[in-house]
């Protein structure tokens, strides 16, 4: 089992890279939720490859096709699924990825996990595609948590060593410049940053090789009292989510590493009532969370996002039919960066998990 | 709900710190799996405080009290549950801590969550102590997957800012120096670090203050085609269950948030056939997990622990019932460093996490 | 896996017969919830066995010891844990139950399920005695229920031959007689029949064998709109509860198999606007639910109870170890009727059932 | 929530009656099974409108069109998903329904349920419509247990009072008995009802009305020690996913509601070796499960199903925008029956749970 997941919203997701579709269905969503499809439409372009330069060059358009679910443009209660049509899928020759394991990418544990009946096309199952669904179902539950007053946005912390500003040092972070940041191709605090790090994208690809970097997500308005102690943490389940984002290898929740540098005394986020008598913390090194459900304050963390390990470079890797070393060469496919285009994930998982969480709550 | 986990070896845990009793239920444990009591009975002491002079002085001797599930020594198939009984719960005056909230632990999120109907006394629900249950589940577990040759380790990478060596460069670590490791009260690769990290315990400890660091947790013998793709990855289930330990704020697999710095042609593992015929990887940065499966090296993570929250130095936060500022301090719960105690804990929800998995990918 | 149940509420049983204690956690019980101590130790008290002549002679005192989640009488969110303490486990030569398997019992099912390290002693964790920590359960969302007005009941249907009168046919049920119901022993419409009954039970224990019966349960006070379409209907999870009952054979639903046999303009429930402006039906084959989902009349259903297969009478049956036929005769725990003690069990599990349904639909 | 069932097998579905398309997700499927479509086809067929006198005049394909989980003839073990398109879905006047509740349908419960959002067409998700893709996933798992031996049957035992003999009293029977049992239209073992079972159909459908049934399914071939005791039994299992089915009113085990008026002595099935040394049961009055557990012998269950709400026949109701009483004409979908095309579904749920329990066990 791996597609399912969820306690009070079930996202199931399917499909692989070259078959015929792939897609999601959401189960539990309440009913009546108005569905803006263009506002779904601008997160999926976000995503969506083939658009410039810094990506690679396979080109999907990405339209969300919904069969079930949506009646004149509001949930029906009913589970709701929608499709995404596979059309670029050119018959290249696949028969090199059969034995050929490409390094660090599932084809070799795939294999072995499925006893060699995954389908190898392109990644199949495994391809960062399945994200496209994911970015669907997250637009939608950004559309219910915006109703609620809760905003998610996020930024490019790093490319490379090319280090923007933390959302820490930043003041008050408005919903106007969450949209300025969603807009834009490499959505960066100091904007200064933003030259350098597209010269180390294409640095990169001129070599035939790629790079990484560091997202940082925020959830504005968040109210406290969601998520819960032990299991079902507001980190354990953010986290659980952000690790089934292909690429992902770290992610930490306020300072994060730099906390276990901190002594207590500075660790500790200090309670005050502001002057309208609200409950804050002067700091927010714990990101949002403590003992796993949120005081109030914004909910904050970064992620390392690998660098795509489809690079056109030549690499050393073995033949599993001949069972011999072997080199191998990809060409067509290579993806410098995907760091600018798992900020909509990020954020897509991040809106499942809280609406999943506050649906808990709200029972109680 | 957040007291209940696992797909296939489902966990329950329950109980308050100055509670009755508190302890877990598993479920969906193999039958006829023989436990050695010596070996749980020294897991949980490494985790038990009061021991020595870098921990809590709370002495509690953490026996657990089997109460259903084994007979003769051996799991039946049924539920195994097991209780600790709560001895050192002293009468302290705890009216404070219904008002004060105590800065970095989960008293206002908890008290916003639970309507004010929380059990308030020493963390309740929310304390560290119920990782006690956990780690008595996690050397059952890990019992049965040594019986699979699966051995889990770990050393404490850092205190502060004082750095042990990492796992990837101390070669092939063999269950002999695992068992090395978990016999001592630091345990670290380089012993000369020793000194100087039980010298920055102390030093906070005298400053009424404590220090946080990072831990390095390691799986040995694991073979490759275990975890799935997506929502069932490795990742997402190890930390998903990381993030249930209390003071947990990062996590992060093989070379980490370091691997967004690298070129894909570094980051990517090239694979190789060894002397034996036997598939490996020259490198290791990806923490021995793909595509959400392990792929025959160790797995190895890091997790990011923060300074306890418990500290005598004075503090600043809310008066919640006065609805005002005030000055807190607490005296006799002062924890300088969990660090040492928490290696256990992450081995244990390690094993159960694995054991997890591996007995869902059993069943194809 | 089997102990564990639950969407919204989750409900963890453990425990044997003659091991040391049986007992429940439940995780996500809404905070707040005063319970009452008596009203618990009533319903425990109709199930617990030893009372009088109808029943098997084992005495338990049937006291539940809550360890976890409840405070000043008040649950506090966090699951909580109660055990029944096993006393009359007095040490009778079980070497018998290892080679002998009872006709009718999990005997043979589960040693063939735990390749035979189950515990075998007084059916061990199959016994019907793990009901108790049920009713414990379900006697708190009974009280939690009751607040909302949702109120239930049952009677019995029938022991062997001997017929009450349906729900159906009382016309308005008031809870005061649900009260008076609970009450009496042998608890009926038609106070006629409860000579007759006993009788049925008397004959049979005299000649050393046993008697099943029908209960009939019914939900008063419950709103349309709970449950849902498909797997999880109000039918699916009830039904699910019921069989988890030992000696369930059957459950049916309104008119159950009867409907069978009704054209569908009779079967089918015509609405009505009632005095008050209330939507009614003018009868109620449906037993309350449609489409998975309760209409605002009140749910019944009856539940087939099979004999007692513990009988003093001598069977038939095999001797595993010799594999050979072999004959069969137990004595000391004849049960001659069980149906007069699952009435609580099963008014237990239909208000677990409807709980989690209620706490899931609050949610949307 | 509701479209998602499973444990190990994950079962998704979704769809309405009137949108786009309805279909299932696979989540679990193990790798390697190869899919017969003919097979699956002929499965599809049986449960089928449109096909003949006895049933509704909806005339649908039921084609499966497979867009993932699938590659060359194999399931991969990435989540199968298969739509059926709907076709026939012609632009009636569905106003009507919007308001005037049809009597023993999901309309009104629906409406509260999901404040008025859900899709009204025609019975929207409720339809019994969805078993379409039930039948397709369990054909598939009709073909995983066949493998290991275990083939699934089912008969009419009757119809309105029109009463087929049981199978307790046939004998032994043979896979290839209810091969020829899935060809015709009204399977019965005395061949001598199936006149009058037509005829009973006839008549209601000449009166504007309909009828019910019961049906009886069975499991050959299946080993003992499959299934768990209390929640996860065999029983709990096939009556969850049975009464998933649209119409469902009951269901009975083995002997059912007449074992309650037998005495013990009777209802234990009495062990014996055979002549080849295998432990049978004199009689199956426990139908093949005892504490859960599957025991070797057949398992046997008969299910009500209610006649069809969906007559032309003219019926009281209310106008639930108007708040006033209300008669109800419904033309063009009437259906006389459903229960021969119920069968393919039983057999296809009672498949899915199967497999789901044997997938959990075989990973101990």
């Amino acid at each position: 089992m791996s597609g399912i997941w969820g306690n009070n919203l079930e996202i199931s997701i399917f499909g692989e890279s070259h078959g015929r579709a792939i897609g999601v269905t959401l189960s539990g969503l309440p009913a009546g939720v108005k569905i803006d499809m263009d506002e779904v439409l601008v997160e999926m372009a976000r995503r969506a490859p083939g658009q410039n330069e810094l990506t690679t060059p396979r080109k999907e358009k990405d339209e969300p096709d919904i069969v079930s679910g949506v009646l004149d443009g509001m949930t029906t209660g009913a589970p709701l699924t929608a499709l995404i049509w596979n059309t670029n899928t050119r018959s290249v020759d696949y028969s090199q990825m059969k034995k050929l394991m490409r390094p660090g990418q599932a084809d070799y544990p795939g294999k072995v996990r499925y006893d060699g009946f995954n389908d190898y096309r392109g990644s199949g199952h495994f391809s960062g595609r399945i994200t496209a669904p994911l970015v669907f179902a997250g637009a939608i539950a950004q559309q219910w948590l915006r109703q609620k007053g809760i905003v998610i946005g996020s930024h490019i912390q790093s490319i490379g060593s090319v280090e923007d500003e933390r959302f820490e040092s930043q003041g008050a972070v408005t919903a106007e410049q969450v949209e300025q940041l969603k807009s834009v191709q490499l959505p960066v605090f100091d904007e200064s940053k933003r030259d350098a790090m597209t010269q180390v994208i294409l640095d990169a690809k001129a070599d035939l090789d790629s790079v990484g970097g560091i997202v940082e997500t925020f959830v504005l308005g968040i109210d406290a009292g969601y998520g819960n102690p032990f299991f079902d943490s507001v980190e354990s389940t953010l986290a659980h989510l952000v690790f089934a984002v292909p690429a992902t290898k770290g992610i930490e929740f306020g300072a994060g590493f730099d906390i276990t540098r901190m002594r207590g005394s500075e660790a500790n986020d200090s309670y005050y009532y502001d002057e309208n008598g609200q409950i804050k913390t002067r700091t927010n090194n714990n990101g949002g969370i403590l003992g796993g459900i949120t005081y109030g304050m914004p909910i904050v963390f970064r992620t390392a996002i690998k660098p795509p390990a489809s690079i056109e470079k030549k690499q050393e890797t073995i033949d599993i039919e001949a069972r011999e070393n072997a080199d191998l060469e990809v060409f067509g496919r290579h993806d410098p960066c995907i760091v600018p285009r798992v900020l909509p994930v990020l954020e897509a998982v991040t809106a499942l998990g809280l609406m999943d969480l506050i649906l808990g709550r709200d029972k109680a």
